[in-house]
């Protein structure tokens, strides 16, 4: 199977001052075409550097993608490390010069001397048009590792990716026909190394497909890797997608890059339902995170934001006496808010959340964290106590989820206790 | 000079599906310390490869800094990485296991089996603590690389690093030598060609301190980056700065990380002023991004979200008239909403939002990204129409930076079309 490295390069990168999206970019790409990446690398724009991972490269790989370092200025190195790292001399390419005019006549502009360095390649190199900048891409062979240099801005990268990097590595693709895919699977409820336990044997290292788990925001979700022949893969994955389904079950809430809030608009779509919300603590971080899914105004009827207790006796018609037995972080009041934010708004659903997100407000009784989530249907509402990690920013994004996540099982008539204790 | 390389494990970020933003945080915290970075690298989940990389880069920089593979599952492989590398067995770090038994007791959850893992280190190695998950990190030396390795979770890294790994560094720093820093303006109002224009003469390349802009989210900021000695740094720093001011004035709201949601808290704060919103289009998201700031509930009082035209009438107050008349986007329906929000609340500022934030609703007149924003003090309202580039989320984000940047303006007796048009 083709594998891969990709090496970018700037001082930005290495630096920190820009992040690098190239790279994840194009190993998506790769994937994409069964050609597995071994490594990313990042390296200033250094001539050493940058020759020194060519050459570390070279003959390990059977393509190495460049990105960056092919623009007219002094610090634009990749032209000659690639000539040094294949110990070539540098020759103008005539119809790389002619390109690069062009693009200077069509803007109106005038070209300065410098742009010429960019029709620069080393000898035995081919120039990749660049049908959005000046920087002419290079592909040429080194060994058994074939090699493609791209420039560093993302758009141009792109661009050149698709039109001309991309057809050279399908014509070329030693074994044709292979592929490679993952899926993902988000789940909620869990964390990591309870996900980890219930499908440990599916997640021995060293097979194919290969599985494995990541934390993003307090989501837990599953990969499947898989690579061969495209009915080899879609057997696997078939595979793999029922044992991971069978042992998680609905604590998978979606695959892919489907949110929780799609989820959830998905499900008040499709039973006609509608949705009113009551946030203290969340600050309108759930009716947000609902009203992002366009077309959300289906079924998104109506919010408040209660923050002070008047706003919660004047909006919500929180009892006054209610708040001053309970306190506003309690479960009582977080059931009067869902109940009555469903009811105001004549939806089908009301959600109520009352909270400490801290940093400060923290009591032994009602540590930071503490969030008390209300779920009402027309017939009966329930309150569920939480008690997040992590900071203001954590607990609220975790309240939001949780309050998600219960409306998705609610809807789908699961028993939450049931399905996170799993 | 000290150097850094910076080491990146996981499969998802090899493989595209995750793009790395730790390594250029961490390359950034670096610099502001004199630590140069010489290269990025992540490689999959391979006890393998993980291991090649520590091996590759052990006695080969001063300091090496792992971000990822520290989890509970199979495939976290960098504790049996660096203890391969380093050639020591694993053991069990007592105070690590007892760290990570009451992290689950805090959250009250049943610790599995699998999180006895996390608490292995090489035999040389200490462990570091992990204040906001399971996993501890691990310092040792290897020959003269200090190693640090911390989880990949980017919260978690970033409370490790700033807690445990920054001091370290900074205790074994080389005493004397360069040290570099950045300084970040960020700007809210005019493109970045127009900021580009303004600053054209400070952005000369090749110079130090260098000048740059970027565009983060519709805002602008410009950096400046400044290396030499520390009394060096501290002139440039100064000079820049006077001139960027100079020329930006108010466009630039904050300098490093402090958000918009910052300033406008910290000026209502400050004056001891209160506002409530009034959102359709944005859905909640001003009240989030306001409610953010911990402590906001000294001046945020109250949100509503009345995404349905009977809601903007039974809890703004708004006209059924003015809705036929005008509908639901509209110069005055902005101008209720703001008003009656901060009356109905009783808070010094009111913030009425409507607009089509699309993809669907747009028509020839009303097309989406047309948002009014109104701004009510308790004695006049202003309303602004504006026309916002981007999808869905884009023209969420830019109204709601929009409505924060008039409150700031307004709050500092400015004419936001004087300051815009700059």
């Amino acid at each position: 199977m083709a594998n891969a490295a990709i090496l970018s390069i700037g001082d930005e990168l290495v630096s920190g001052l820009t992040v690098n999206t190239n790279a994840g970019w194009i190993a998506a790409q790769l994937a994409q075409i069964g050609i597995s990446v071994q490594e990313h690398v990042a390296v200033p724009d250094s001539l050493q550097a940058v020759a020194a991972a060519i050459r570390r490269f070279t003959g390990r790989v059977s393509v190495l993608l460049i990105s960056g370092g092919l623009g007219p200025t002094e610090d634009d190195v990749t032209r000659a490390a690639l000539a040094d790292a294949a110990g070539q001399p540098l020759e103008q390419d005539a119809e790389a010069l002619a390109g690069i005019e062009a693009f200077f006549r069509r803007l109106n502009r005038v070209m300065a001397p410098s742009n010429r360095l960019q029709a620069l390649r080393p000898a035995t190199a081919k120039t990749l048009p660049n049908s959005c900048g000046t920087a002419p891409g290079i592909c040429m062979r080194v060994g058994r590792t074939e090699i493609f240099a791209m420039p560093g801005v993302p758009k141009e990268m792109k661009v050149m990716f698709e039109q001309a990097v991309l057809p050279e590595l399908r014509a070329n693709a030693p074994v044709a026909g292979r592929v490679s895919r993952v899926i993902k699977f988000n789940t909620y409820g869990v964390g990591e190394s309870a996900i980890g336990q219930i499908i440990a044997d599916l997640m021995k290292r060293g097979t194919n497909p290969t599985v494995g788990t990541t934390v993003y925001d307090g989501l837990v979700s599953v990969r499947v890797y898989a690579s061969g022949s495209a009915q080899e893969v879609e057997t696997m994955i078939l595979e793999k997608t029922a044992q991971i389904n069978e042992r998680l079950g609905p604590l998978i809430f979606s695959t892919g890059d489907v949110s929780l809030s799609n989820v959830v608009g998905d499900l008040l779509t499709e039973k006609k339902q509608t949705v009113a919300t009551a946030e203290s603590c969340t600050g309108g971080l759930l009716a947000q995170r609902l009203t992002d899914i366009p077309g959300s105004s289906r079924y998104f009827l109506r919010g408040w934001i209660p923050y002070a207790n008047n706003a919660k006796i004047a909006d919500l018609q929180v009892d006054s006496d209610l708040l001053d037995r309970h306190g506003a972080v309690s479960e009582p009041v977080a059931a009067v808010l869902a109940e009555n934010a469903g009811r105001i708004a004549g939806a089908d659903w009301g959600i109520g959340i009352t909270g400490i997100a801290g940093p400060d407000g923290g009591t032994l009784d009602k540590p930071v964290g503490l969030v008390y989530i209300g779920l009402a249907s027309r017939s009966r509402v329930q309150v569920r106590r939480c008690q997040f990690a992590g900071d203001r920013n954590g607990v609220r994004l975790r309240a939001a989820d949780m309050a998600m996540s219960l409306l998705r099982l609610a809807m789908l008539d699961l028993d939450a206790d049931a399905v996170f204790k799993i």
